[in-house]
């Protein structure tokens, strides 16, 4: 029987009289904050189906969730959108600790941006418990908020030796995070990291899921990983916890960007073949291949030694980094042992030795792997020398060919692709809008035509000033989309505002100022005004921001008065400023400070600042804070080059009495560099092996460098120089 | 002629045509997001009005302000709420900096709550510009963000010897902003404090603006405040800048309420006459009366020495401060000169010397005082004693009266009062509603059932739990208006919560917890967890948070596990946190230290923790932190009387190495604890002479109390013992 319902009293009744080979069909339309408990026993012959009148036509939306609870049970064509869940997970297979869903699938449902608005709120979007069920062919993309995308939890009994396959989904792009719990898959946690979980997850498609170094994270035993693609995933997946793990067949696609990775192997009995990888970046903990040194009696929550593992099989072109004994330290100092590395075949076209060996590697024993004739290892046995060539197979793959090459490279015919995973009637693409792709606007010079003409405005559009113009702003500025302003000339137009804030970046907002001058005249006698904020709210989007050839000036009025100002629980992407110049300001350029939880976030990714001049600033040009000991994350990411500091630092409010003060970056390179009569760089180094790299700077009557913290760091060329501007 | 107009189009159509003596009328409604510019050219025969249909039926609303430009404009009857300003003003005497409104008045107007939702978002709600206007019978109540509730302006020469008349204007109240900007009236800035304004303020009623320390602050010259009530104002009538300034009769009431205060002098030739002061309790910068030292050649900004003033006349009865020299430091350094203080009359009932003498009083002669009989004084002449009546005069003012009383002290019948100001068609009653004011409802044990209960629950309602009864939430609970919960009976309900926190305090909530046990067992394993916390956006109202007979236990599932974790952009008026264990806690009991920008803002007034057990708590159990040099204001106030502290401070997260971390608290009063093998109390005090005491507290292999900054404080009975707990 096929019951149809409109509501969510509706369902509730039609679940009461429900039998085994029944249909409940969500009609058509959006069902606002709508929590559905679908509890109900089917059979092996005759399960229960929930599902949609038209499929991509019924959407949960609002505040809005689906617990699945019984037997033999099915959920099929569900959209979630245009929502949160207010509980910790969209979509859940139990109705409570005690009574979970068996031998139930969950196929073809969506969850598109299904974000609680607080960025820094946890929830999960799919959290699978019982045993024996199907998660596939879902479509699931855009988590922004704190919490892994789709976990398996083993907390009772009756979630072990579960059996669940999670097969065909698509796993759409998941920003980078900021913070740990940024991951897209985890099978079970520390606690029960000696569990067999049981699980496969077979030709699953991973599109840039770039929350944080863990794209997956396998946290208990016997689990399988075949035939996934990770298409350009800053991080690896990776063998946090439990043993036994076998990744056979999948393929790791980098493209050449920031981040990409591997595997990352830690644990006993794991087995690594038969992958393939290409264009991967990521170096340390998400190099194309991690093995980790542990923890010797390590605690379930630290690092258990890698012992009986093999890695064989596997195959990476113009991968740059593969790490033995990564993270070697004071409490991990246990090497890897009784393990192997055989028949892989490593192929790069320039970077000749891509090994690190963090500690003593004799414990793995290297044989018949193949290296390209122009790649070299320290490794001295184990590896021959081949003249590889790459051939395009017919799937498109890039094979690496030689008479040396014994075994035939092959991709399986089952691998994921964006095509055979997901949905066919939801989209894929990307709603992104380019900064600068939309139409330009003229704006006339005068009171608040910015503001009007950007409020008119589109993603993407820019809009051109007059040359020379005044804007005078009564108002903020909002910026909820991406947008660019410039002035087009040689004569910046000047902006002056009579708030605290020129323009503040909203959720889903970018925004790109070019050839302009901003000046601070008419800013309200207050403290704390900046040309540039975030919304003082969550931000659930990563934003950008470049500032070229600007000028920024008569910032006085009162005190810490910065450029750019953020809030808590928002994250920039990328912060550029170039070619501008900084006049009279008692406050800081960027202000990118403002996690102080000490968990592990931090407000920015890439920080660039290049070819400034910034001259009686009170404040500390730049502040970048990233406090906590968390290992999860990449960044903060910082380049400071060719800039002029002249007079900087010496305000009475400014409390890091630095000229730039860094915390927990994780890497900095500071180069090329004038300072005069200012205060110091001061860095704080903690966690994650920070590159830190401080060159060619010279120093007139200002302070020198202050180092802090547990890391390592490279200094060179600190002049002492007496610059003579012109 | 009289044209209605609909919308904001009508309106600009009808200004196109209007005449001298015609008006233009609001037609009745929500005038949502209208942005009116009323620029018109009247006469003095024949003004123009801007005017309603019918009186409190015509509220604009929204995004909605008023500009008025030109001359002989009437504005009458216009109601502002539910709503903000997106400019600095809701409404403008000037259309921009160079056409302002003259001859022109605003009467029977409302702002009721008008507030930016950004708490630290500035803005002022009436500005005058321009010379010879009206500010009077205006209902202004409830300013609660960032700035000045009414400005006169004085930056251009349009606007100066303006003869302004602000009269008989209800300023409502306006609660405890915490930073400075919380002023209800300023008339100048300290950039044109050497101007002469000219304005008079007269017979307005002040009721409890408690914004901050200056209620009026006075920053230009030849002002007068004549006949004003100050009823229940935290703060003073504050000649911040310039000179010439003349308060006359005006009536402070402080009714025994904390840091109610009368007239602060500083400057040049002002004179305070026949003011009549009862029951202010404020001390320092806040007392019944204040006469600054001044910084020598002071810059325009600082403290003009006090010089050739008078304060004759004033009576004040059971006050409690009257400070001379008031802020003597190394910087304000020179006394009052040629200043005189005679004729005044001072009672007290219960405190002996009212007067604090905190420099040089040779440069004021004191003539013709009169003390009561039980009052005393340090100053040597110009006091007589005399037997001192308190009788009731007709207008309920107690009069001390006296044969030696020479001149008759009388309050005049032109003394604001509620009902002579503001307008008789808009309610001045208070709408807040107390705590434990509502209806009881009994909450069944279960899962969400508190949350179900409190979603319909109303302002003032009191949550009553199960005896014994365990209470799970899946989803935090939402605290929206004063709520209590509480179990009654002798076993506590148990409540766990499986989101990141058990209650989320929002924007108008008020929290009381009475005899409850929390359990952190079932919080998600994530850093940052917390028991209660504030809404991550800002809040504009001041919440109460009550905790009472509760226990908090196992909140260990991972690190920073706080019990109370607020967020930047809010303020409580209390915390109080009483009779309650706290036993194996990862974070904070209360993590009171966002305000990280050092511009003077800070999250709380009042921390009361007292009779607490405190055990295993791996954070500093207090971080109180208010940073920035600003003197506007007078918390945080915190008490700490009889708690045991229990292996306090020693997680390796815990960022302060303390038990306790204060930084900038005005007040502190830490007594009779008990400290074992618990990390440092630490304090930094800094701003405002804090007023410090550590007391009695007992030490058993704990840290010693850490003391740094450049104020003075106490310390007695630091014992060193070892408690036997049974
Ligand atoms: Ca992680
Ligand atoms: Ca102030």
């Amino acid at each position: 029987q096929k019951s149809t319902v409109k509501n969510v009293a509706e369902f509730n009744k039609a679940l009461r009289t429900v039998q085994p080979g029944d249909s409940i069909v969500l009609a058509k339309g959006i069902w606002k904050d709508s929590e559905l408990l679908f509890e109900a026993e089917g059979t092996a012959e005759k399960p229960i189906t929930l599902t949609v009148e038209e499929k991509g036509k019924v959407t949960l939306e609002g505040e809005s969730n689906l617990r699945i609870a019984g037997n033999y049970l099915i959920v099929k064509g569900l959209v979630f959108k245009n929502g949160h869940t207010p509980t910790n997970a969209v979509i859940s297979f139990r109705k409570d600790r005690d009574k979970m869903a068996n031998h139930s699938r969950l196929t073809e449902c969506v969850i598109d941006n299904f974000n609680n608005p607080e960025r820094q709120v946890q929830d999960y979007w799919i959290t699978i418990y019982g045993k024996n069920n199907r998660i596939d062919h879902n479509h699931i993309v855009g988590k922004k908020n704190l919490g892994v995308t789709m976990i398996v939890g083993l907390d009772t009994e009756d979630s072990r030796e579960n059996n669940h396959k999670i097969d065909h989904n698509y796993f759409g792009p998941r920003p980078t995070y900021g913070n740990n719990g940024g991951e897209t898959l985890r099978i079970g946690t520390s606690h029960h990291a000696m569990e067999n979980s049981n699980t496969l997850v077979a030709s699953n498609y991973f599109d840039r899921c770039n929350g944080e170094h863990e794209i997956i994270s396998n946290k208990s035993c016997q689990n399988t990983f075949k035939y996934n693609t990770f298409f350009e995933c800053t991080g690896t997946l990776t063998m946090r916890h439990g043993n036994e793990t076998l990744v056979d067949g999948n393929v790791f696609i980098g493209n050449g960007k920031p981040s990409t990775g591997g595997v990352r192997v830690i644990n006993e009995s794991q087995t690594v073949i038969n992958n393939y990888h290409i264009g991967l970046t990521g170096y340390r903990f998400r190099g194309a291949f991690v093995m980790m040194n542990g923890v010797p009696d390590s605690p379930p929550n630290r690092y258990v030694p890698v012992i009986d593992s093999k890695v064989n099989n596997n195959t990476f072109v113009n991968c740059e980094n593969i790490l033995f004994g990564a993270g070697s330290d004071e409490e991990r100092s246990q090497a890897p042992r009784t393990s192997e590395f055989s028949r892989n075949i490593i192929y790069n076209d320039t970077k000749k030795d891509i090994f690190t060996i963090n500690d003593d590697i004799s414990g793995i024993s290297f044989k018949n792997n193949i290296l390209g004739k122009n790649s070299e290892t320290t490794i001295e046995k184990g590896f021959v020398k081949a003249d590889i060539q790459l051939v395009k197979n017919e799937q498109g793959f890039l094979i690496p060919t030689s008479k040396k090459i014994k075994h035939k490279i092959s991709i399986s015919p089952n691998i994921a692709t964006k095509e055979n995973t997901g949905v066919t009637w939801y989209s894929k693409e990307d709603k992104t809008v380019a900064l600068n792709s939309g139409k330009t606007i003229k704006v006339k010079a005068g009171i608040n035509t910015l503001y009007d003409e950007v409020k008119k405005s589109e993603a993407g559009d820019i809009m051109v000033l007059e040359e020379g113009g005044t804007y005078l702003l009564t108002k903020a500025v909002k910026i909820d989309h991406p947008l660019s302003v410039k002035t087009e000339g040689k004569e910046k137009a000047n902006i002056l505002f009579e708030r605290m804030m020129a323009f503040e970046i909203q959720d889903g907002g970018s925004l790109s100022l070019e050839n302009i001058s901003f000046d601070g005249a008419k800013s309200p006698d207050y403290a704390g005004n900046s040309v540039i904020s975030t919304s003082k709210n969550s931000m659930i989007e990563n934003y950008k921001l470049f500032i070229d050839k600007c000028e920024f000036k008569d910032m006085v009025v009162n005190h810490s008065f910065d450029v750019l100002r953020v809030s808590k629980g928002t994250f920039a992407d990328t912060i550029s400023i170039k070619n501008s110049t900084f006049r009279k300001i008692t406050g800081s350029i960027a202000a990118l400070d403002t996690e102080t939880d000490d968990i592990g976030a931090y407000n920015v990714e890439y920080v660039i600042m290049k070819n400034n001049i910034i001259s009686e600033l009170q404040g500390a040009a730049l502040r970048l804070y990233r406090g906590g000991k968390d290992e999860s994350t990449f960044g903060p990411f910082l380049e400071v080059d060719h800039n002029v500091f002249d007079k900087v630092g010496f305000g009475k409010k400014n409390k890091y009495k630095s000229a730039i003060s860094l915390y927990g970056v994780q890497e900095i390179d500071i180069k090329n560099n004038i300072f005069r009569d200012s205060k110091a760089i001061q860095m704080h180094l903690v966690v994650g092996e920070p590159i830190v790299k401080v060159r060619n700077n010279a120093l007139s009557n200002s302070e020198k460098l202050v180092v802090t913290g547990d890391q390592k760091y490279l200094v060179e060329n600190q002049w002492d120089l007496d610059p003579r501007f012109s």
